[in-house]
């Protein structure tokens, strides 16, 4: 049983109402990983750098089981680097700066050691390469769960919707839900995206929770209420690594196991969002990881 | 056991993205009484109408057990009228027409055959006739819910204040919440209302459900996702009359019932929004009921 991670290891520069940061360590595959390691190892990520990354967390990365071969270092270069504001709701953000670096031409290559990959996360980035990835593997893993964003809705809709006709599962948020079906009901957006071809759909509602959703089934997990929302930079990533990492724990892709491995996703996304970055991240344990989701089944069990 | 509903009777033109009505019978009291009215009686309600209202409606809620001596028909007089237009996303709504009419001057006069009140439901109106309705008990009900909004938070803060104090259940939006407390955050917002003198607490977050919060206990039930939302008028009253409804019919005031009282109160929500005005609330049954709560059950259980 592996993992496979898709995304950006990234630089990010952070500013909300409650503080802002330098250069901190961000990506989606990044916070895919860390969240994922709390529930399985290996995992193994698929992205790019530059030689200015921090390979302190590199290493640190690794002592959680997070394997690199397929994370290019390239020399001379720089690491994908964004900048952002956060408004007073936290929902909206302004972006300052894009260095996109690395990214431009990023080709994902596969190493042999992937192969035994059973569980693929392919985090936001370019349907082309999201799509690559999933065409080097030889064995079409059990699950393949996508992440994608608005942005490759506006400019490459039509490479997305093969990489969506490919995948399980697809996360996406309300509005892209909505511009992705042209429906303002998630449910009635809903059958219009499974008849892109894919069967599960995990609608993310930010401080409202999520939505699971596949046929008729539907399921819904809301977000911790919590006194404190320092940064919600990475939560989607971190929820989608903590719904991907049980499933690959367990090993169990029955609807009722999807359910409870959105409600560990969204026990992942809590800690995320309480500090700045992947700090909350790289401070758990499973006593901490067991009290929250604990609060969970509290918050909806009736 | 009975139970009072204090609010408006009143008569509204809606227009929503699904359609339009001309004058058609709304008010808070009237969708918190029919929504009760499916879980216990007798519901009586304290308000006014003018001689131009819908008789026919009045005589139909009578035959549910909803009884109207503190009903105050005024000879001459209009009955309050509310004409609005919501925009695409249901959330938000233009006033075109607001006609207080017989509003103007309404005194509340609670009749003797009230007095064995249990259940209180202060509907949104002025504070200063909520106040008047409470002072006019001579013994003071097991269970008083307050249901407000921003508008007199904006005009009438000291005395909606006071009318907190006396209450123990608050029903307010979560805008409302920041409003009232000056918190983003929402439990941070709860901690300054229970310092208000309220011990419970309900905000209510339209399609993305409810909050029930009571000191460090919390609760959140979803909103039902539906196909096709007509129209959100009375929603939140008619989630309100669940709420207190199905507490009067067990007449059990802990928070595990409190819970239960929360999904009920999402149940009949969720029938008051697929179709204009009090249509759908007109043809329930328990199967009916039964039915959508049992998908409640299904939407949340893990």
């Amino acid at each position: 049983m592996s993992l496979i991670a898709v995304g950006t290891v990234a630089f990010d520069a952070l500013e909300t109402p409650y503080g802002k940061t330098d250069k901190i360590v961000g990506g989606a595959a990044t916070y895919i990983s860390l969240s994922a390691s709390n529930f399985m190892n290996p995992i193994k990520i698929v992205s790019v750098v530059g030689e200015d990354f921090d390979m302190d967390m590199l290493a640190n990365m690794k002592g959680r089981g997070i394997e690199q071969e397929g994370l290019q270092i390239k020399k001379g270069e720089k690491s994908f680097f964004w900048k952002g504001k956060y408004h007073e709701d936290l929902n909206t953000r302004d972006t300052l700066i894009t260095e996109l670096n690395v990214l431009i031409d990023f080709k994902p290559d596969v190493p042999e050691s992937y192969q035994d990959c059973t569980y693929l996360m392919l985090g936001n980035l370019d349907p082309n390469v999201q799509l690559s990835v999933l065409n080097q593997l030889k064995n079409r893993p059990k699950l393949v769960v996508l992440d994608t964003m608005n942005f490759w809705m506006e400019i490459a809709l039509e490479k997305l919707k093969e990489v969506i006709s490919k995948v399980d599962v697809l996360t996406i948020n309300d509005e892209e839900a909505r511009l992705l079906s042209g429906e303002y009901s998630l449910t009635a957006a809903a059958k219009k995206i499974f008849a892109m071809g894919v069967k599960t759909l995990i609608i993310k509602k930010g401080e409202h929770g999520a939505l699971l959703l596949q046929g008729d089934k539907k399921f819904y997990a809301p977000a911790m209420p919590l006194d404190l929302v320092k940064d919600p930079t990475g939560a989607g990533d971190t929820f989608a690594g903590g719904f991907i990492g049980y499933l690959a724990k367990t090993n169990d892709l029955s609807f009722d196991n999807m359910k409870k491995a959105l409600v560990y996703g969204s026990t992942m996304a809590s800690f995320c969002v309480e500090e700045f970055g992947t700090e909350n991240l790289m401070n758990l344990d499973q006593a901490k990881i067991d009290a929250r989701h604990q609060e969970f089944v509290e918050l909806v069990q009736f």
